[in-house]
């Protein structure tokens, strides 16, 4: 599971302080996490190739989250993709790619699905035999969710020397990675644990902003790899977070504490501080394992 | 009269090749025309006061001329301006620009007006007593048309010591720079040239992007200072200009030749090259006077 930061700034976007976006790389998917202006460029700077980018979450239609969209998918369009493409996002997202698309007299030269939410309930959105994709109901000044990525169990590790050694055909071995005990042909049984390890852990990535201080995430997020929590503001702003709805440092790391989650990583900095190392302090006051989204950085989570 | 190039390639944005996008300084304005995505990006990086702009100028509606303009004015309304706005552009630049505000719920802090044109004519878009902004019939894929920016005669300049030495009391002063004769109290008249010298010239500058060669606009643009006209493709793809609506460097050169224009200057170049010398190269077989835009260059003109 790879994280790559493209932006985690909020509001305005500036040349050193590009608006959210980010792409998670998880069991062969990769994942675009919002779009803000300027999303495309970044894309090419983290080497991001854009036939990959199948599926494209959008949290909210504020400009810093969903300005970048029409110019991605147009650039998609003047490169000719062919792949198909499914946006995921709030109601009108498919009315804002759409009527820009045709004012520019643009056409799709790919398949162009919407899924539009507008459910305040976590929703799953896309699944298949490896993972799957539900929104996480967030509060914020318009309608806003943000998306649990999920793992599903991973194969176990075949332990091949005990397989060779016990004769077993390789054509059992799909089926023994499945979790499955050996039947020999006198009926006797070789319980899987002998003839594998323990697989690779089911890893999980929650993206929550913009949102207020919400409790009520906390069952859905519960023991999460890894969370991605918005901090705008320190709490020394506070009254800030209530009037615009978004969280403090210290916020953003109770929810890490109490859904126990692996790694917190904080982002979506108001333009109104420049020390980010104050956000960690703050919510390590709270909780251990924090970590600074940066524009361009990249989080790798193999346990 | 002082043009900013803030991006001069056209179609997919990249970080070292900005879509469409300049800032014009002339007697005291600054024109923002056309506004590619990551536009307010460059405007930074090139330390243009926000609130200096006053009037957008849109050519056409594709997506390299105008998907940074909701941004721009999502970020105007979150930095709190107050100063009114005119965006003026073809028939769609304000619902494109409402309808995202109003997904947003976005409000604007200050009075923003559109004028939208449909008209193949050159229609006057913008006066005061020191210029005037009149559109310029393009042909394109869309709809689309450029821009012709055209000082008014300035002032001339005083001949300070000829007046003193005539003793003029310098309430005269303001009179005598517009041109007029000095009346004595005796009825004798000193004539303007002996107290003045000639003043700044009229300048003024076209803005052709994008389109096919088109000889309908030599009328209009005849003897501008400066004429930005496209050159999307050199000649060995001159098939695709045809196909594209485009214009190649000769192309435009000839409109340069035939306007007889003071400088040309080269933009909107395709991906497809790397080497930009071979733009000028090719526009110098036919007009000498040739400059390429290149993204963050300014070109003042003074005569």
């Amino acid at each position: 599971m790879k994280l790559t930061i493209l932006g985690c700034h909020s509001a305005t976007p500036k040349e050193n302080a590009r608006p959210t976006s980010q792409v998670l790389e998880m069991r062969g998917h990769l994942f675009l996490i919002d779009c803000g202006e300027g999303t495309q460029m970044a894309m090419r700077k983290a080497k991001v190739k854009f036939s990959r980018i199948k599926h494209i979450f959008i949290s909210h239609l504020h400009g810093d989250h969903v300005y970048g969209l029409v110019g991605l998918i147009s650039t998609f369009c003047l490169l000719g993709r062919e792949t198909p493409l499914t946006v995921y996002g709030p109601k009108g997202v498919k009315e804002l790619v759409l009527f820009q698309l045709k004012l520019s007299g643009a056409y799709t030269t790919f398949p162009l699905r919407f899924r539009e939410s507008v459910d305040n309930q976590p929703t799953l959105l896309f699944e298949d035999e490896l993972l799957s994709v539900t929104t996480i109901p967030l509060e914020h000044r318009i309608f806003t969710h943000g998306f649990l990525f999920q793992e599903k169990p991973h194969d176990r590790k075949l332990d091949v020397v005990a397989c060779q050694e016990r004769g077993i055909d390789v054509s059992y071995y799909k089926k023994i990675k499945k979790g499955h005990d050996m039947v020999l042909e006198d009926g006797s049984v070789i319980p899987n644990e002998e003839l594998t390890f323990e697989g690779q852990s089911q890893r999980s990535y929650a993206f929550c902003s913009d949102t207020i201080y919400k409790e009520d995430i906390i069952p859905q997020i519960n023991g999460v790899t890894a969370l991605y929590h918005e901090s705008t503001f320190l709490k020394d702003r506070e009254e800030l977070c209530e009037k615009t709805k978004h969280s403090t440092a210290e916020q953003a790391a109770q929810i890490a504490k109490k859904a126990d989650v692996g790694t917190l990583i904080l982002g979506h900095f108001s333009s109104r501080y420049n020390n980010y190392d104050l956000f960690k302090e703050e919510a390590q006051t709270v909780f251990e394992n924090v970590e600074l989204a940066a524009d361009g950085k990249v989080f790798e989570f193999n346990k």
